[in-house]
């Protein structure tokens, strides 16, 4: 039974993906999604209202926010098209820094995120919000560790009304890839409508820091990435 | 000396221009704004290029965010145009709540704006963030009390670079609203040009909450409200 609403954080990836398929099981969804000025922008959404459909979650229950300002304020190779998104080998900033973050982190990225999932729960009334984290593929985002879950609950806590009662949940943090991919599996997440790579629009390219988690993680769980690559550059066996 | 950087949110109204004179005492001034469906939008807008301009912040430290998702998710009679902003005397939903929350209130609101204060004060490199929340105005939003601010604090140190150290400051937390008043005046700040109103554009109500706690404000600390308001309906001896 299905009485219960959840908000979940759907970028269209792989993790928020599964992290939908986890969400339903007991819950009835309501999906967001982030334009935030990222270089697959159009992909993702496209993704995003794919696995929408699938789930038939009604337009009501879909939110699509727009947070270019995010782009605008720079600091990210995802979003600064003045930065390349780094390959497999090439994952840091180019100028040292006192920290090994890769290029792709956008600062507190993550908590634009949840403060727009925990304000619409509470206009909704919803309990839960789900987010797709997964601590082990990064574990120098500072927004990706389970330290900051607890920090962010603690503020849903004091932030909101005293009877919204929101949890954010982060079923996949302390998952491998690996077993992310057979969770999705088990559960008939359709992995085939993600979109992973932070570079592609229309074959992901295989060697951006998310192909590669990407297709280590079906080869590790022993399936074929259903999503179609650019073949000359990947060894997909 | 003022070799230090701070970002201060600048709404634009009383308490964001007080905070912004406050900010300048020690830091350089970078300052953000979110546009996000209220109202009197266009005018709060206005009075941060205003009060920007006052202080010669360069366009490169100024930031206007649109975050005009926040009104497209409802809830609040700020943005909603279908829900009246209260007068005196009116100041709860309509329909009674287990709390006491203002209809005005946007859930979490404060966590989008932080959020965006503490994104951009890492790409700057600022360790600084100000915002003017007061508690004593508004005992029942969840976001302007302190152990909100304790709850972002802890929530900032484990969400950004471990090298950017960004502290959330608010001077204005415990003040009542007439001593805010009067440590603008003490710091000269341009308060003329601060704008409250929720409800006008051109000459303020007086009569909207935010109205009544400014004049009420500055009728204690024995000052006249510079700004126009309505003047028939206002006590302003």
């Amino acid at each position: 039974m299905k009485s219960k609403l959840a908000v979940v954080l759907l970028s269209g990836g792989m993790d928020s993906c599964v992290t939908t398929a986890i969400a339903r099981q007991d819950h009835e969804l309501a999906l967001l999604h982030a334009n935030y000025g990222q270089k697959t922008e159009r992909r993702e959404l496209k993704a995003f209202n794919d696995i929408a459909q699938y789930y038939l979650v009604p337009p009501g229950r879909r939110l699509v926010v727009d947070m270019h300002y995010l782009g605008e304020m720079g600091g990210s190779s995802l979003t600064d098209p003045k930065l390349d998104v780094p390959t497999a080998g090439q994952t840091h900033r180019s100028a040292p820094t006192a920290t090994a973050i890769p290029s792709t982190y956008v600062p507190f990225r993550n908590t634009h995120l949840l403060a727009s999932a925990v304000s619409w729960a509470e206009v909704l009334g919803a309990r839960k919000v789900f987010i797709g984290a997964v601590e082990n593929d990064n574990p120098c985002y500072p927004d990706c560790r389970e330290v900051y879950y607890k920090a962010i609950n603690q503020l849903v806590r004091v932030g909101t009304r005293l009877d919204s009662q929101i949890v954010v949940e982060t079923p996949l943090l302390h998952l491998k890839k690996s077993q992310i991919v057979q969770k999705g599996m088990a559960l008939g997440a359709p992995l085939h409508l993600s979109w992973s790579c932070y570079k592609n629009e229309d074959r992901a390219c295989g060697t951006c820091q998310s192909c590669r988690l990407r297709l280590g993680a079906f080869k590790e769980a022993g399936y074929i990435d259903p999503v179609p690559y650019e073949a000359e550059i990947v060894d997909r066996k």
